[in-house]
């Protein structure tokens, strides 16, 4: 066998090493019984351990400056050494002591915030959560990435991406949504949100955003829906994607667009070109574009005008009691009311943007060393109070809101931020070269959207980092210009703004 | 660390990289959707490549060449010692590509067999039969454990087990069975079994069984019921434990008596001492062990007078329409009723050891090469007829009806049987210490029982061998007496016979 051939065959077994540590996390989440979870901690540990010291072994240094040696590789294979040599580089200038004392401390750490939260107390997390940030300061100081220790840890879930460039868009983004939201406030409009708060049968929920699916082209031969507490998506192959939902019966919109969201996800996951499923390019080319395709199915087509032409009479014959006496029209605007709140995870189209820009801020702070860990409660309320105009009455609807910064998760937030904006630019490059797109969605057409995606985005995988694919997509660099005026469009009209 | 302790932890985690295979396997046959078959075969294969090395390295070598100097071992080092050295020196003694020339053949006999027995056909499996017991053979040749090659193969399954007298204990058996056989037809009763073939709402029959094994101490805490095509129990850990069943609508006993049998699998493995719960004595002493207490909670237990004594007024309960007009000794006749059948997996008690023997002197006659493979329908048929006085009308319900030659399981077989004598003498005995037990039994206390098998059999897990953990309960030797004065005992009541 080639060095080349060794090389992408050490890739394709880790990244079945990461499945196995992919069906953990599943079965944990989904089936597993309470009693089991040190047991569960402890094999993923050790399929973790197995993965790194594969990864970080002398034979791997050997095969990739091997394959660097050959000319004129093809794209394919020049990506999966790119991908190859970018995981191993990361991987040897982390110690092992600082991965086990981060995963240590990230398990004291949700523990911490759980309890922290629920007893409405930040001085419990804080102790945990300044000992990860130092952890944290650490490995991006050590990984070395981009200008700043901060792009460093951008870097984990958005190769390329630099905070400069986040700043630039999010500055401007802020201004735009700051403008459309005091529109919206003062139209002195306001939405009932009375039907979506009926009892809605949970099985008839479940039962309706599995015909859903079906209909977006999730391929339930190689996939499955389950619940759990908090949804989310996850591979265990190119040809096993699993998403899960939540139901609740006092409020409907949360089984339906989490499902249409993982969904989005899991079409992605599901969409990989043969020649690269069982390589290391088999996967998302970041957060960002993944969340893209999760927001595009839940956002712009699942809370569209065009999607419930389709789907609202079919709805009404599933809950008649329900549903007889409102129209589409009732329907369309409550899934759409905007309406600024404390919780990133309820916020609607147009505040979210604003959630994740006050975390963003918050981040660049920690990371230039700029704030104390004890004044950050009261930094994140002053941040609410002037972007959302509200100040949170405690800390568990303000800075202990989110899981995210317990598990070290610093750098992640932008990516929901960014996706947005993605799923923009994306859908109106489709929506030029394919004017009928809406129409098609009136008739239940999802497919031919489906097929743009997957042409466009999905087949290639981590083949293209997210900047040269968006380029080679749409001939233009990110810019949030689309999804301002997606939004402009859409809540100008509902809100009836001239 | 000490290289002991070494050992230890090197063969803690050998066991936790077999609990993700058992994970992946789990998954293949409750959730995994069809797509994914492929893949998760890959992944197997890998885990299993992960397993073979780690096992056959150097360094295990070393570690158990050192662990041997050590004088004076206590009782579960000696026997964690004695368990690596006896897993390591059986691995290293077959070639890698015997492995993966069986797990090939496996795959692609499961296949053949499926379509074979489909189309009625032998000859379609017959040619993969036949490289199976080839490589087999050699498998066996290659072990070289006990004195024929079929011993080596009982070894497996069954540590310290001789064919010479498995063929002791089932020539007595055999007989034995055949007499109690023949006075239960010349009895001319027949009992009806309409009881049981009436609708039985399958959501009921699935909450009956969980209550039913709540009572019998199955631990949801650190365990769970699924259902799949066939039911198993498996081990993700000794805190997840998990069992599956089926439920047939038309056919009452599957789903119950398939729980309750695999339940008794499950308690066995929920029931192991601390001390051990983290090393590679965590499993059974062997097959025939485990079966034994599957068996007495599905036969013995499950199928008593007394235990329907409790359950059979709530079982009227659940389902009036059926069972009212049915008293409980209609109802536990015809749960017990014999009569001969062609397909092993659907005997009653009395029968079910005559499937087995034929299995046994049929294998015994393959692997001293004193059959060929075009021989063995016939030779089947002959048999059934000679045992059972039936002759199956084709190979389906001959030869055909069972999958395990297809995956090369020889000498599994007499695992079933041995499970029965097991049973039958571990429960005399513990009805000798507590006599109250029967009645216990009656009142629905099913724990006094559990708490014995904790105590005898359960908290050792592989410490001793099935031989030594036999005398060490009873001070007795494995005999077959208890078994056939347990079925006289029972049948000849429910037959009237004297």
């Amino acid at each position: 066998m080639s060095n080349l051939n060794k090389l992408r065959k050490r890739f394709s077994e880790l990244k079945k090493i990461n499945y196995l540590n992919n069906l953990l996390q599943w079965d944990q989440q989904v089936y597993m019984p309470d009693g089991a979870i040190n047991d569960k901690s402890n094999l993923i540990k050790l399929v973790s351990k197995i993965y790194h010291k594969k990864l970080t072994s002398d034979k791997t240094k050997e095969l990739i400056k091997e394959s660097e040696k050959i000319e004129n590789l093809n794209l394919i294979d020049s990506a999966i050494l790119r991908e190859a040599k970018r995981e191993y580089e990361k991987a040897i200038k982390i110690p092992i002591d600082l991965v086990k004392n981060i995963a240590r401390t990230s398990i004291l750490g949700y523990n911490a915030w759980k309890n922290s939260r629920k007893k409405n107390k930040f001085t419990i997390f804080k102790p945990f959560l300044e000992k990860m940030i130092n952890l944290q300061k650490e490995y991006g100081d050590r990984l070395n990435i981009g200008k700043t220790r901060y792009d460093s840890l951008l870097d984990e879930y958005e190769p390329g991406m630099s905070s400069e460039l986040i700043s630039k868009l999010f500055t401007i983004l802020k201004s735009k949504i700051r403008d459309i939201l005091k529109k919206i406030i003062n139209s002195g409009e306001e939405i009932d949100q009375k039907i979506l708060e009926q009892k809605y049968d949970p099985n008839k929920q479940w039962e309706f955003s599995i015909n859903m699916i079906k209909s977006l082209g999730f391929d339930f031969n190689i996939g499955r829906q389950d619940k759990s507490d908090h949804p989310f998506t996850v591979s265990l192959s190119p040809h096993d994607v699993r998403i899960t939902t939540r139901v609740m019966e006092n409020y409907f919109p949360t089984c339906l667009f989490s499902t249409i969201h993982e969904c989005g996800h899991a079409l992605y996951d599901m969409g990989f070109m043969k020649a690269i499923q069982n390589t290391n390019l088999a996967g998302g080319a970041s957060l960002s574009i993944h969340e893209s395709q999760s927001r595009l199915w839940e956002n712009m087509v699942g809370k569209s005008e065009e999607f419930w032409h389709f789907w609202y009479p079919k709805l009404q014959k599933i809950f008649p009691k329900n549903l007889n006496h409102y129209s589409q029209e009732n329907f369309y605007r409550s899934i759409n009311s905007v309406k600024p709140s404390y919780i990133r995870v309820e916020a609607d189209e147009i505040t979210y943007s604003l959630h994740i820009i006050l975390r963003f801020e918050i981040e660049m702070l920690i990371f230039k060393d700029q704030i104390n860990i004890s004044e950050l409660p009261e930094l994140w309320n002053n941040k609410t109070e002037e972007l959302l105009n509200l100040r949170p009455p405690n800390d568990s609807y303000g800075i202990l809101q989110d899981v995210h910064w317990s598990g070290g998760a610093f750098g992640y937030f932008p990516t929901y931020c960014l996706g947005n904006l993605y799923a923009s630019q994306i859908f109106n490059h489709i929506l030029q070269k394919d004017s009928e797109i809406p129409k098609k969605i009136s008739n239940g057409d999802f497919i031919s959207l489906l097929n743009h995606l997957r042409e466009d985005i999905h087949q290639y995988g981590k083949i293209y980092y997210p900047k040269d694919l968006i380029f080679q997509i749409t001939s233009r660099e990110l810019n949030p210009e689309y999804f301002i005026k997606y939004l402009e469009k859409k809540f100008f009209h509902i809100y009836a703004i001239k």
